[in-house]
């Protein structure tokens, strides 16, 4: 058997990062060769994540200093903040243009040059890079996926939205201008940042809603609704926050375009995911539990009827730090490596 | 001063029963003479709810073969399944007609006959009570509340989405058609039945929706919004469950109408609840928590604009079992008894 | 009557500053006239705990330039940082020498000079009032309280394991070498302070012991237990995390000195604490859950058996928040200022 | 390569049920081609544990009518009630003496007859496969193992205990009669049957001792301590239940024997564990959380210092699920099947 392909992961402190671990501790044909955090390089991985106490691990380093070219990566997962991004990666794929880079931040998943710079409030750094990268949100768009040098791997609550959303939007099945999606999220999406907002003794016992009318994923799902339907689409979208670590759910009402039934939904749901092994579509009427999900790659849909005539409710369920990132992540890097688009990925959900 | 009020509570092993014992132990104008509970006849307090311990409390006893005229009871409040209900209260009333009833079942809910009969599938066997019952709503109904006899509390979720849209129905200041709740519910919502879905294994670290489509609390929302709104009026609303033990969060989706906007509809309810010592408007964009109000008896309400342009999102938020539940029910207690509404219910809530 | 006493609370933006606002806000006699916060100066009470929007509170100050002679505070709940106390307290004092001090910290807790400099690395910088503070073990230090100018609030781990313990060890009911206190607290013993290890996502779905062999409440412990004694005393103490907000639980092992048996250890228990309004026995055999006491300012008290003969369990629980904290100081409050010690806290516990 | 093993799951709609489907899934060798539940007999395992929906998985049978050498099952787990096992085992082994049983009940943990009638109240039903059985702690009675055709599985609370204890108490490292047991489990040990105590509203937000002084695991304790010591040895054992699902953790109390140090108790404990890929000994003073080990067959054991001088505090962690019932019970037909030991319970745990 060939030697293993040689893998990074930058930002390998936080949950994304100890995810992508988890997972890539059990590839069969990727090895972690680098790990990077800034504030806590020169420490073992143990000390920021003792789940990892009984393996070998290297050790954590800072990206300041690196040499990309002698790293020899075959594949460098991203998991930085935003901004340091485009910096990192674009020196990165200078010095070593063969890697291939699949990045989990914000950074380049808007393509449009003027809708970055609306959201972000500045101009991109790397525009040329943010022009090749893929969208990897991998059911949909699998096919340039395999030719990408960097893939923009889609964020949490946008594949949530998107996986129930877009083919329903390609077969012109809803009304495009009454689409409310009201999310759901645990609290692993929020990352691993010590903000008081994020303690156990605020977020515990309780629920709320934030970012009410202007959170930034809304601009990813902008792009990809108009882009499935060939016109402008934005869609009312409120994110809350559940006391759980993993898990997003969306509810989402729509309203059947011409005549169609929830039931013509499901059966369109249903048919776009049939062999889609990670899309899994219930049976009519039922709906999905984000603890049914959990700690797999696997994203569960449901289409129920609302008692208003023509509307429906689809329900769709994937664990965040899975599906929602670094599951989705090593799917895509899977498809990028010609390597079978499940290796590594085919862990079953841990309930209860 | 005068003697204190005789009060019994009929299903005291309950949450709802639990919650009402909390508050009247500290009431300054009632005192528990009865406590009923069917399969815990017999045993203290204490053994239900070892909270109590410390404090003098009567025994529990069966309902069967108590003479309710013997019992002299000035106000009983009934948390009692569904269909029991309505059988007790018609022989108390009957025995004792001029104790005051407080029903928390959905049992007196609904004034329509034919209503009535198409949710429950039977006929109402007590239908002269039915019509004489009040619903319970303490900030829209106040002045009915005040003369009843049997005032039917409402439900906890139809509490929570209610006290935001009748003043913004009433005031013609959205569209009817296109009102989305999606509800939030923590898990005592769901009552104290050993049930394996209500285990601790299969609700925490999770996140769900459940009835969805056809829930039963949708009728009372039906009944109540058509009233203020003088024609019929259907919302879309999908209840959830929240691994958390209290709080209901409902996020409101609306339109404008007629160039409404969400700081015109902020400026509504504000006025609307200046003057409520429960029910507390946030400041224009800030959106509750259910934290917030756990354990007292306020509802906090914020309004937030939707990025698309005409729609705003209302949020509202109280505790399930206390102005959803017990603690509304004492407040109409006060109002029944000519005693200062707020009395028993200053508590503030506890947070964290 | 009289005009309300006029209360400060220094540090009102951590979790035990909170608590003290929501107990004072129903207290009869009190009125909270001062509230600081360092980093939040300037801001208004809400914006740190929404709960307390409908509520009238003073604005936030900072300590830094406060006159304390025109303050004219008759009670200063003092819930600041280790050592910064100490100054504040001393200016205090020096400035408005007629102001009770009820200290929430650490600080003034060890009364012996060499065992503070050893346990906390430095000399006290206020010595004189560390002689002149009296430790605030309600029920056992009550009657010194009373005349006290400075009480030094008891840590919540030390009332929950002195309870049950100063009267076994005053009657010389158990061996002093072999007592094994096994203490478990939720997490807002651990204060409000932004950090990665109390993120929800650190502590939930979790359980984990801390600073094994180490923990700073020792001393307390051995100042109290050695004063019971006559002797040296020294027991072994292991707090543990446990993933809820309020509560602390206590399991100490315990053997019978001179054939005193389990039973009889509850009897001298029972009879310690028969007409204490806050501590609770319970029946011989059962024994105490945190959520029993949540909100309230009881502690419950358990005993058992161990099947190892001689040997007793005895176990407590209180609210760290209350009991443990905020609540035992506005008890001593009460003392201090003459009034009924248990004015504004007979609120009864939250369950569920 | 050979055709997988035929395995069958007893008791498949419990959590221990559940829980082998999920690892042996993914287990290279086996096929679950015999799925019982008695109340669930002809339902579709999807509507019993929703997170197999994607998978083939045999319907649901009742054991009643079931023929044992038609079934020709390789290896059967055995997940059921007490008393029900003991019945079923006998009739399986009598049709299919070929068949190798793993029994995750306490029916054959007890090896005298006398000790279960003690702690069981009754004869045993089939004393001479009790004498048969092997029990299947695997690290410790590894060899044993191997050629058992009955393993008894050991307990959640006594694997954990006893993986840190036995290297101790067989070097004769510690003083037998002063060993103390703190355990602390998650939900998940409690099992799935519907009890209002387990209710989620009962256990969230809360922490308790419970069968205080008489667990019955204490008899396998018993049983197993006193065979390594070569004496009889009682320890305390107090259980606890923590609000969340996975998870246990022991705190004991030791002191060493013959002037043996903390540390020295360390060395004997990585000493015994360098090889074994299940049990993690951490780096001295370091002490294990239940989070690092979720869902993985690892334990991880820490040591460190009392302040008492020659005591120690020992503290272990592992999944109850997984080391503590069917991870462990899989590493045990791996040996009994004679495959590698780890093969299909490499998962690394997840957390967060």
């Amino acid at each position: 058997m060939a030697a293993k392909a040689r893998i990074g992961i930058l930002g390998a402190s936080g949950y994304t990062g100890g995810e992508l671990v988890r997972v890539l501790l059990r590839h069969p044909r990727g090895e972690i060769v680098l790990l990077t955090a800034e504030r806590r390089a020169g420490q073992e991985m143990r000390t920021v994540f003792p789940q990892f106490s009984p393996y070998r691990l290297p050790q954590l380093v800072a990206i300041e200093g690196l040499d990309w070219a002698k790293a020899q990566l075959d594949v460098a997962f991203c998991a930085l903040p935003h901004a340091t991004t485009q910096k990192v990666i674009k020196e990165l794929l200078a010095q070593a243009p063969a890697t291939k880079v699949i990045d989990l931040s914000a950074d380049f998943r808007l393509s449009d040059v003027a809708a970055y710079a609306k959201w972000y409030g500045h101009e991109h750094h790397a525009p040329a890079l943010q022009q090749e990268a893929v969208y990897g949100l991998t059911e949909i768009h699998r096919r340039d996926i395999r030719h990408a040098r960097l893939v923009a791997n889609p964020g949490c609550y946008t594949t949530c939205a998107q996986l129930p959303l877009i083919p329903l939007i390609r077969n012109k099945a809803i009304e495009l201008d009454e689409i409310v999606v009201d999310a759901k999220s645990g609290m692993t999406g929020a990352g691993r940042a010590a903000k008081e907002a994020m303690l156990f003794s605020e977020v515990s016992e309780g629920f709320n809603a934030y970012g009410v009318g202007h959170h930034r994923h809304m601009a990813e799902l902008d792009q990809e609704f108009s882009l499935a339907a060939g016109r402008e689409v934005i869609v009312s979208f409120t994110p809350h926050l559940v006391p759980m670590n993993r898990g997003i759910l969306s509810t989402i009402y729509v309203r059947g375009r011409r005549g169609r039934t929830p039931e013509d939904l499901h059966a369109i749901l249903l048919k776009s995911y049939v062999k889609e092994p990670f899309v899994h579509v219930l049976p009519f009427g039922e709906t999905p539990q984000t603890r049914h999900v959990r700690g797999s790659n696997m994203t569960f849909i449901g289409v129920a009827k609302d008692r208003i005539p023509g509307r429906a409710i689809v329900i769709s369920a994937l664990d965040n730090l899975v599906k929602g990132a670094s599951g989705q992540a090593i799917q895509n890097m899977n498809l990028v490596m010609g390597w079978p688009e499940t290796m590594g990925l085919e862990q079953v959900a841990l309930f209860p």
